[in-house]
């Protein structure tokens, strides 16, 4: 492998992919990154084996070639280099990088130890809006579940119901619902979170459409020259729609930032009952209001002015609150709930392709 | 107590003292500050028994008083409360805390328990002016040890000698001198460097002068309308000249920033050995080389033109080098050593008040 490429399109490549190589493993070659000559491209992958990414780079070549080396030294000694031509060159298994006055050696590993995801049969490709998609990721990711003991619930859902195509999380104590529009086909991909999270740092580099190809197993997301690829999670996922409460017996519109301000104030008074603070409105004190649980360390209470119909109050995570809030776009907010047992809802007043419920804590 | 102050000022006076505030310590009343009214202004103050900060602020006093409350807590709570007034009333050992809406009660310990430094005793005071503490801080601080088997290691020396004022610390790896003009008089003041860091964060804030109040146990520094007081290190701090090399085979001029990016790079190789890095100079080749010893990973050489004289290698530690180069002002650096044995020196050509000593490692 002989070939030359420019420092800003390495650098950018190995930034893209590097995140997912890992030290962690059992193999050794997962904590590189494959630089492999395609045509007259090269191709930078990293992988996990739950997902790989590529990003494609023009080059000059004149020998074609590949070869893993450590991700985070290569991409630091890139990033480290002045911008201009890098020349690589393979010798055995030694890939030598040389600009300028900068001339480094770097010990890889065989491309063909490199693991390589199996290829999507029986395709199926769609394509939405990157703007789409990073807002849905945004606002809809952090509600999916990290623990490993419900596997479907550490998915984000996409799927259409009644001609509409959905985007969803759930960890079972909150639940975020974004509609992405009219569905073209039947859709059903359970698709890991922490694939969505990389997904979306890609997305939002990007103004490319993103294209979604998938069979029973996998997905690819291409997004202009980056390729993500994951397994999708088996299972079925839970009838999450009989847990969004249709109507509501207190329902305050507010500042979304006022709020936010509120909740994070009640939030400091609250790390020793794990984040609880208890919310209610009242209609004739038109204000919001919240309050930390009294603890050892003192308690809180702060108000926000609201247009409150009906009166109540509920127990609440108050990290669920400034999550949704932080994702709301949005200067007003509607916070509607059914007294202490029965789930909130959380939307922007003038956005109807967006939902978030929480459930409430026990008080 | 009760009184008013704005957001702003107590703000900010509780994030000047709050660092030293710790929850480490068997003391309780150690991560609290002690918020105390003298006169018409209220003292802010926080201690770790080494180290005590206190930051005075303007306040409308309508009752004298003291009281203690959990330093985060009521950092956090003031820095999320929007600008403006807050009335603060002491109700028993609770602090009440209103600001608009926002209303919270903090349970205290009371100011009875809050140790206080002894008094300084045998006055000797003087002055420097802010900008040359915060030079000298931030070129020698770095350089003073971290261990605590040589406690003299671990202060910051400031002394008179012939005449002149020094600032001067060294781990035994690497030292750093500062002249600081003329002395008035006779000083010797072992000062911990972990108080010197927090003066430094102090100078950062301010133009005014710095005034050192001392006796043989204890320094006072006074910054505008901040105290920092500090026990001072016993012992005898060791004789640094004679490790100050007056004259070398080879030096090498460079610019600064070649040389402190030519060092990054060969010491992401250098990784597995500690950092370690040979720097090499030949007056023919008209370049300084930095070159990291080959390892797992790879090896790296990288050059930077330079002019040479004589010529050498010698083998030291790349983190040195790269927290000596991001402490010098000029555009310009010297290196000078002699051979692979004796202690390497950086200064910048251009200012003769400032001199870094690197001893090498075996190689």
């Amino acid at each position: 492998m002989k070939l030359q490429v420019t420092q800003e399109n390495l650098s950018k490549a190995l930034s893209t992919v590097g995140r997912v190589a890992t030290n962690r493993g059992t193999l050794p070659v997962l904590a590189n990154v494959l630089i492999k000559t395609i045509d007259n491209r090269v191709a930078i992958s990293a992988t996990n084996l739950d997902i790989a990414i590529t990003r494609y780079i023009g080059s000059k070549i004149s020998e074609q070639g590949a070869i893993t080396v450590p991700a985070r030294l290569v991409q630091d000694f890139v990033g480290s280099l002045p911008s201009g031509v890098i020349d690589l060159k393979l010798d055995e298994f030694k890939l030598r990088m040389k600009s300028g006055s900068y001339s480094s050696s770097i010990n890889g590993i065989s491309a063909e130890d490199f693991p390589v995801m199996p290829a999507i049969s029986d395709k199926t490709a769609w394509k939405l809006p990157a703007k789409m998609v990073k807002e849905a990721l945004q606002q809809v990711v952090t509600a999916a579940s990290s623990d490993e003991a419900r596997p479907v619930l550490t998915g984000v859902y996409i799927h259409s119901y009644q001609g509409q195509l959905f985007m969803v999380a759930t960890d079972s104590y909150r639940l975020a619902e974004k509609k992405l529009g009219e569905a073209k086909q039947d859709v059903s991909l359970l698709v890991p979170a922490n694939a969505m999270q990389d997904l979306l740092r890609i997305v939002s580099d990007s103004n490319d459409d993103v294209e979604i190809l998938h069979d029973d197993q996998q997905v690819m997301f291409t997004v202009g020259e980056v390729e993500l690829v994951t397994r999708l999670i088996e299972g079925n996922y839970p009838d999450y729609r009989k847990l969004i409460p249709k109507s509501f017996n207190t329902t305050a519109k507010l500042k979304k930032q006022e709020f936010a301000s509120i909740t994070k104030v009640a939030s400091l008074f609250a790390r020793e009952s794990a984040g609880s603070v208890v919310v209610s409105a009242d209609e004739s004190d038109k204000a919001l209001q919240v309050r930390s649980v009294a603890s050892q360390l003192g308690e809180n209470t702060s108000k926000a002015d609201a247009d409150v119909t009906g009166e109540g109050e509920i127990t609440l995570n108050s990290r669920y609150l400034i999550d949704v809030l932080s994702v709301l776009n949005g200067s007003d907010v509607e916070f509607c709930f059914n007294g202490k047992l029965e789930p909130s809802l959380i939307r922007d007043p003038k956005q109807d392709d967006y939902l978030h419920v929480i459930m409430p804590l026990k008080s």
